[in-house]
């Protein structure tokens, strides 16, 4: 088998005069080798290179330069609904970012990533912020979700020399508990699952409840929003009503919570937005009004 | 901490010069680095260069070169099961690309898609419908899978010398709306969730049925199998519903869809299509016959 | 359009002489792609370059070197609960090897790979069951997500000298089959979807069944346990039950069942997890003591 990555390692300019005599078939391979590192790196470039054109504010979605040689109609789409979409009243600019990193991250989509953290930097989302999101969605969203996105944001922090002093502590004072909330919450998950799966019911209190919610470097209703948006995004459906509630409790008005719902489905798509809806309707009807 | 990608800024010729007196635990840094980036290109490579092998139509599936140096099983399934998959009557070759490209797009697996555009193109999906596909999925799966596959479909279409020609105009005249079921549509959608997400609601009426649905370079069955392949390979089992019965409407046959769900087994893994097979059975059997 | 590729083909030494007088425009479109590959290399690299510090057995997570220039929080948790997680007694750390390489097949996150199947490796999972393990997930997670897997198992099998004598035959004498609960399960399958899609009911009999589910060189219970850590890690609640009842029947205990959860709400995230709790439950529930 061909290796295609075995061209690289040679000097180009050695490479051109080798070629020079080649059988047209090694050519070929050769050319393939290139098309198989352009694709892999124009994925990433499709939306990295373009993070500095946007910082103006005026043009908050993926300018998507490519897409006039695939599909022009999503360049007119991101003119149009998309780029209207940012300038809705329901929801700050800063809250839309704070939805759509929350989605990338859940739906690990990390070719789009360096944009939106930079956007949302743009918006008013505090470095720290988003470090915090990260966490938060290591435990909401899956381990391997936050280690690719420490992987983007390092870059885009250091590109904006974004140093250590801005970001949270591993260990700061944490905000107060309400212990008689947690308390209610602990016991009734012991009784369910208790006997299920001592583990989880074990680490939901200490590391989430005790300890997570409470880091003060995202405020709990940014902390309701992030955990929102990432379970609509994902399709985890069943998990919305508690959050949602507790999101509400935290100071998510319903009229921002259904602008959540519109903003997700341009980027977790309709299916998502559609299949949340009726439990978002049945958390607004059942609170006390 | 060492930054794994520093090396490969310098000329391999000095590289290895340099490396001649160098302690070997450099070394093994060094070739930790090259390994890191044949993981990264290979990963992509993988089905990028089996492209153009597969042009004839008689292996319509990964030929998994790798899989021999991993998991010979594979290879056998491949030139068995999958391979007879594709030849099945109950769906076209090109409703079958149809099908796994938009399962891709959905699931975001942007290494299989090079691969697989090719064989629709070879398959007779034409270039503006692969184009509309996409489009159509920035909706229906999300903005960022849009933008994954266009970066992918960017360079298929420029191996093979697709150009603008080609694509579909980003606002062509609209196929004709059938106005009343249109309102009736909008009418239910707004009492139910009118109230609860009122951007999301004008957004499905103005964006979707009203503009997206209607453009003319995919037809409207085409469009229906798209998005009922990406909410099964997508989990979206409370979707399926509605749009089975509106693919249906739009032609596709009874026959055809239980071959999608089965198509999708392979594509999309047998617990998606076993989750889509109790929905797809009620649709049928609440049909009019 | 700038291609962002163009710079890599030519010699750095080269590339540094003629930057010297270039414009500074054209410098930063330079740094640009550079920063462009860095961006794709590091995502791979996070987890590659880790790899070998951590064969010892005493870091059996990831040890996010990256994550104190984003988010120090991380490794807290890394060293902290993450770390304890693979001590608790309920489950061996070969069988948590099993379920996280197996959540991250059905999750397609390929840039942990490297880490958790060398980790896998470290923890007694041999190359063979690796490989077992690939191909089972080709059809219970979906054929892409087996080749992305082949792609990063062939680096890290080469890496490690595993050659083709580790691994499986392509078709090895099989398992002796339980043919009355294979003909019960079948025609339950039959009367149930045999109608509505006559193809995926003949595949589930001829290719899982009476083949993959026989193949020697992955125990029934791992397979079992592979098959169930995928459904959950992906959000297949409803295909728990089976499943779950198979891989008791197969010897899984309900202690391992219940750290199973425990463990995926880490690497799958906490509301797959919590989504999984009630079905498992009342799998629990419903078994003969």
């Amino acid at each position: 088998m061909v290796k295609p990555w075995s061209g690289w390692r040679r000097s180009p300019t050695n490479n051109t005069a080798s070629d020079r005599g080649s059988h047209p078939e090694l050519r070929k391979v050769k050319m393939k080798r290139m098309a198989v590192m352009v694709a892999a790196l124009s994925l990433i470039a499709t939306s990295w290179a373009q993070g500095d054109d946007t910082k103006d504010g005026r043009k908050p979605m993926q300018t998507v330069n490519d897409s006039g040689m695939v599909a022009p109609a999503l360049e007119k789409y991101a003119q149009g609904p998309l780029a209207e979409l940012w300038k809705r009243p329901g929801l700050t600019p800063r809250d839309r970012s704070i939805v759509t990193i929350s989605a990338l991250i859940a739906r690990n989509q990390t070719i789009e990533m360096p944009y939106y953290f930079n956007l949302a930097l743009d918006n008013g989302v505090k470095p720290r912020e988003i470090s915090e999101i990260i966490t938060h969605l290591a435990f909401y969203s899956g381990w391997a979700n936050a280690m690719s996105a420490v992987a983007v944001a390092k870059e885009v922090f250091a590109e904006r020399k974004i140093g250590a002093d801005q970001l949270p502590p591993a260990s700061p004072a944490l905000l107060p508990l309400d212990e008689d909330a947690e308390v209610k919450r602990a016991t009734a998950v012991e009784q369910q699952f208790g006997k299920v799966a001592p583990g989880i019911v074990h680490y939901t209190a200490d590391v989430l409840f005790r300890d997570l919610w409470l880091r003060p470097d995202l405020a709990p209703r940014d902390r309701s929003l992030v955990t929102v948006s990432a379970l609509i995004a994902s399709g985890q459906v069943a998990q919305i009503t508690y959050h949602l509630n507790r999101a509400m409790d935290n100071g998510l008005t319903q009229e921002q919570a259904g602008e959540v719902v519109t903003h997700l489905a341009f980027y977790a798509g309709w299916p998502n937005a559609f299949s949340a809806l009726p439990v978002v309707k049945d958390v607004f009807e059942k609170r006390p009004h």
